[in-house]
């Protein structure tokens, strides 16, 4: 890899586990942190994440080969705006953005000439985020989603490629479409529908939430991520989200209707045939 | 713990671990396993399980003193008129499944004058079901849901506390309406909908389920367990199961609404009341 400098902008879990994991295999680069809060930059400063560090943009991405975008998908624009002017000619831009289309939309046309974006998303996360909770194998055995469009610079894609393959994840290439309807339905939709399901059990009663099980428990662990990232997650993939969510609704439509007319072995036929595909995920 | 001899009808996950687990606390009386699986039952005898086995009713609850239905709710009624006029005089019959008013109504007329019938339901469970998961901590710290209603019998009920305590489990006393209401909506609404979501996801494309990350893994886990046994809790507890279902339905318009209107404050403040109460259940 040939990158010497590596800026990341928000060293929150991703971009600190980034950095942590590409220095585990052995990046030799420097990694200048850049970010709002000068805390959380000290903190991944000490914890010799990140090599330097910067609250300006304009300072941080100067001589950066390649620039990550690590922040909240609704700061992408604003943060591009500031930094595109400062940008090293033939740098690479990309980020790790849990929507794709919005991002390449909104992005591409304001790349200067001689930099290139590559739209990339890697699938980890936990429920802990920040600086605090990084790890260096977050990505290790994760796949990591690219999405190249048209305009896509084919060496930049290769050189994303081998960066987070160095980290472990193994790459996929899909069209952004397919990328947010798939994540959509298999990612944000599971989010709502567990925020969802957590909030009509209050409704039904308030106090009852601690009856619950480990099935439970384990069902709407989601539920304990950031509102604030998957408000923006759902505003930035607004129409696949809204797909998803029709679809859902359709599928417990059906369920209630079942319930309602008794139809015990319609009901049972539903129950089957989703425990079928879930016992295919669950021996991957 | 006076009982002598115990008759556990269906050494499923359940049944069986109950077996272990007075064991393991020093129960000295004797266990036996009634069953329609006679493979199951010599399984069982050979874990040391049970100390023997019938697969005849009548003479499988012959002269015990405690008989625990462990088999499916919609097999008690037939097993109670098999079994009726063959208990002991003075028995005590209880049983662990997880609807209670529907088996009140139904067993409660069925039982002879001097058996006393004692409503329960141990919330422990694995997506691993049968006599091979048993475990003989399954209910260490976990909370047992018993039910009496006007014509409980105190002493029978004591005693039904006290063997429940004996395996590690707390007794929770609660109205069979209350239990039913409650766990329809923190268990069995939850398992329909964690159904419903990987047929959703099917409904999209049937391809994109393995892209899915450890959130939907853990979301989606409750869907392995048995098609059979929750249609059976859908059956027995209707009413109750379709008036979460109804609310659940409600509130998921609401967030579908926010997202159709792109109120995106509204649908971040839908969010945070879910994570808010959902912390409350993690650091329990």
């Amino acid at each position: 890899m040939d990158f010497k400098k590596i800026t990341i902008i928000g060293v929150g879990l991703i971009g600190s586990s980034l950095a942590l994991a590409l220095r585990k295999k052995g990046y030799k680069g420097r990694i200048t942190g850049l970010g709002r809060s000068e805390e959380t930059l000290k903190m991944a400063l000490e914890l010799e994440i990140i090599d330097d560090y910067s609250t300006v943009h304009t300072e941080g991405v100067k001589d950066a080969d390649l620039v990550v975008l690590a922040s909240s998908v609704a700061l992408y624009e604003q943060i591009v705006n500031n930094i595109k002017d400062h940008l090293k000619e033939g740098a690479i831009v990309t980020d790790v953005g849990s929507v794709k289309g919005d991002v390449l939309r909104t992005l591409t046309p304001l790349m200067p000439e001689n930099v290139r974006f590559i739209a990339g998303h890697p699938i980890a996360g936990r429920e802990c985020s920040g600086v605090k909770c990084a790890t260096d194998d977050l990505f290790e055995n994760a796949k990591c989603i690219l999405t190249p469009d048209a305009g896509t610079d084919e060496t930049a894609l290769r050189q994303i490629k081998e960066l987070w393959e160095l980290t472990g994840a193994r790459t996929v290439i899909m069209s952004p479409e397919e990328h947010d309807l798939t994540f959509a339905a298999v990612s944000h939709l599971p989010h709502i529908v567990a925020y969802s399901l957590i909030n009509s059990i209050l409704d039904i009663n308030g106090e009852i939430l601690r009856y619950g099980g480990g099935g439970l428990r384990d069902f709407t662990r989601i539920a304990l991520s950031s509102p604030a990232m998957w408000r923006d997650i759902c505003a930035h993939n607004r129409d696949e989200v809204l797909r998803t969510l029709k679809t859902f609704s359709s599928s417990l439509s059906r369920m209630i209707s079942f319930v309602e007319e008794s139809d015990w072995a319609s009901l049972e036929k539903e129950f089957a045939r989703a425990r079928e595909a879930r016992q295919l995920i669950e021996s991957n």
